[in-house]
């Protein structure tokens, strides 16, 4: 299955808080740290934990240029 | 000056492409490439250009995980 | 693969505009259409045509409520 | 008043889920879920209750494919 | 009908560029200018014409905040 | 340094809740409220305090029109 979504970042889970209905989840990319906030129903879904790899999806639209 | 947005990635600028009212930027972070689209007018504004370093800003609701 | 974005919609391609960088899909989601407006990359990538069964994925931070 | 949102699709209220300044709200479209983060704010100020018809709203830009 | 969007920000439109399938739309919110990106088809639904009174909507989980 | 983000609109802080990893931000731009939910650790890295002078950040393509 393919994504329209352009950004798939491979990553590594290095913690995750949950707190009522949401989530945090610090990745490690390449060295450098990527927070995502879900929901704590996805967390369960995806039997996410620390040290798994994943890759983080980010629509093209959603992302910002600093300079 | 911070920034709430908790996902500011360094990156080099590879590639941006310019078309009507649209802007598509890649940027390797790390190794991996970003695509970004922004407004033709934020590229100008910040003269963007081919081999820029630049951080890509990224809301951490608007990141998502695969697993 | 699972991803915590929580909507996945299945439906099917009505139309598909792509003009410049950008592309428009109307998808037919049990009788209602959605619009999507994704990069033509993606349009490509994917091999998106008229007609193709798929899902329309959506996180759950960027759905609001009318009532 | 009409919204450049291109997205409203009808459905109805089947769970509503508050915890703090957030909530979760589950929306039947069609016989398939559709899962929405708001305000508690919002909750309130809708009297969003279970049963309720509601257009769940989605700007075209926040919808990705996958096929 | 009320909108779970919190923001509903009373504006002027001072000017709209249209290419393609997207449109940018320059509004005036106190003195303060204000760009959205929407599509062309949202611009003809809402016949929108400079000096419109509007209001730019906004989901609370799409404003970050500088200092 | 400059931002792709067209929106920054100037404004004060009015009121700022914190309950487990989110942060709701009430800010007065104008005479009109603009809400913005945030991570905690947002709110902390940028010690944030009632009265604050601070810009609100928004993408372009996160902005919507009502008419």
């Amino acid at each position: 299955m393919k994504i329209s979504g352009r950004n798939k970042l491979q990553g590594t889970v290095k913690a995750i808080e949950v707190d009522g209905l949401i989530a945090k989840v610090n990745v490690d990319v390449g060295g450098q740290t990527l927070t995502s906030v879900i929901t704590r129903d996805a967390v369960e879904d995806l039997a996410l934990r620390q040290g798994d790899q994943i890759q983080a999806l980010i629509k093209a639209t959603s992302v910002m240029i600093m300079k």
